[in-house]
């Protein structure tokens, strides 16, 4: 009997089973070379003393590893927790094992993501990628199965998933309009590569724009280093110091819109009254700001499962064609807009 | 000559040694039986060609797996986010593999980590427990190397490593003191176990207190069912109901602190001018509310060096005595208490 304060090892199911530790072994390496009978009652034994073969027995097992890794640029971005909050139930639904990678936003550290993770054993790899460029990303692009999260490669070969950026900013700029502004400033990064979530954003307000007859001011259009809280308050004192007559400030994202907000109230402008906020991602923190925050929401459980979905569809069949899914959003409307 | 592009591959390898494929493999699992003339000529070649070996190949090799857990309630939390991003930065510092779990706080998920990660492969586990009591612990207590963070268990058998939460609190109480605070609420989770860093900072609060002559109202301190910014705002609706004379909020996290502006704000008491507000992890967010909000900020670096090195000492020597180690921290005056 095994002590049940103890985890049983082989040897205990070795016992149980009336076989060697190395028949145990070859039993859960699938060797072939054990009768039927033998591996039978050692799989018995397995199930009566609800032995758990390490990680490695059991990669070995099934002739490969699953081990998904997600890389993310800033675990400490809300999106990204939150993305990996997904992830992380999501393959644990599934009894795979996840890792999880910062890679700072780096070329370098991108580069050794898009080249595969094969060196760390990990099969599949759930991707953010900011800095590199899609034409880099084709030219690394590994075996490894791979999805990439948010950025858009325009007829790219990698799996991709994503909201519709594009129509999404429609949405939020159809509600500026509602609410009367007319004049729109846009922060958002990588603008000038023409790719990418923010860029697809600025599509969209230019967009919806347009059906009333104007563009966007190109002098209101800032391209920044980061989504950060700081750059959203670089962005904002730049607007203040010029005095702009922009009447809002629409943010690629929310940690851009919640250092425009620290800003904007530091130099006494008002909002909704005089500049009118919103954001991208829905971030928890949006909700608690002073006014709260407008912000477009993303379907992220949605993400989670499609992008594990695709990793495995395409682990069990690497020739399909790349599939570009898109995921629900839904515009979170709050006092930054004037709601109400 | 291998493709510079591609990454070499077993076969590779066993090219350019002029050996077999297996016997590449039995170099790779330290199989006794290779020559040593023709295991050099292996790892030579492998060296040559910077050929990376599986991580299954590398945990065969070093006879067990570097994969460290870090195992927190929730990643969205910005204290847990900052936490992973630190640990991710030292275990890639040391070549570790590391994986991140999260238990939700909750019991049943608390114990598959208390009993060890064996199954999963994992060899070290960083551990943050909220829900399971000190003596649960004790008692699950694996062989897997595990180190608390955040937990205090009085006499413990773990290795633990914390900031100092009681002088922590004496200190920001000292602060609150000396801008006039005479009255304060204390909101944290957990106070009833009597132990815990919540718990903690109420005896440091109360220890400040005492020194002046009073002691924290009993009806003044709230425990919260987690550090949320949901359960800062339930907290500061409460004080704000029964017209409570207090004139600080002292929350044990950043996030109650944060909710609890926004309850404030809207009930129309001003911060810090009625109610003076601080919190505890310096959650980046905090920079940016209105106002500014006093926090105590953990050395986060070192919390994760030292929590790594306890494991690796720990793998290395079983028998150690436990260590329980401080971490340093650091009061941000802000202007919640009334900065300047």
């Amino acid at each position: 009997m095994v002590d049940p304060g103890r985890r049983p090892t082989v040897k205990d199911v070795a016992r149980a089973a009336g076989v060697s530790a190395s028949t145990v072994s070859n039993v859960l390496h699938d060797h072939p070379y054990v009768t039927e009978e033998k591996r039978q009652r050692v799989t018995d034994a397995i199930e009566r003393l609800g032995y758990a073969p390490s990680l490695v027995s059991r990669q070995l097992r099934a002739g490969r590893s699953q081990v998904l890794a997600l890389a993310v640029p800033d675990i400490t971005s809300p999106y990204f927790a939150h993305l990996a909050h997904v992830v992380i139930d999501e393959a644990r639904r599934r009894s795979l094992t996840l890792f999880i990678d910062e890679t700072g936003g780096g070329a370098a550290q991108e580069r050794t993501i898009a080249e595969g993770y094969l060196s760390r054993g990990v099969t599949g790899v759930l991707f953010c990628p900011v800095e590199l460029a899609p034409a880099e990303l084709e030219r690394l692009k590994s075996d490894v199965p791979t999805v990439l999260l948010g950025e858009y490669v325009p007829g790219g070969s990698f799996d991709h998933i994503a909201i519709n950026s594009r129509r999404s900013a429609v949405e939020a700029t159809e509600h500026l309009l509602s609410r009367g502004r007319r004049r729109p400033a846009f922060a958002g990064m990588r603008l000038d590569r023409q790719a990418g979530p923010a860029y697809e954003r600025l599509r969209g307000v230019r967009e919806a724009l347009r059906a009333t007859g104007v563009d966007v001011d190109a002098d209101l259009v800032f391209d920044v280093a980061d989504h950060s809280r700081e750059e959203g308050a670089r962005v904002a004192r730049e607007l203040v110091r010029r005095r702009s007559d922009c009447d809002a400030l629409i943010c690629a994202a929310d940690l851009l819109a919640v250092g425009a907000l620290s800003a904007l109230r530091e130099a006494g402008v008002a909002v909704p009254a005089d500049i009118a906020l919103l954001g991208w991602d829905d971030a928890p923190e949006v909700r608690y700001t002073a006014p709260p925050l407008t912000s477009i929401a993303h379907d992220m459980t949605g993400l989670a499962q499609q992008a594990i979905d695709a990793i495995l569809a395409r682990q069990a069949d690497p020739t399909r064609p790349a599939e570009h899914l898109l995921v629900g959003h839904r515009l979170m409307v709050r006092e930054s807009t004037g709601a109400g």
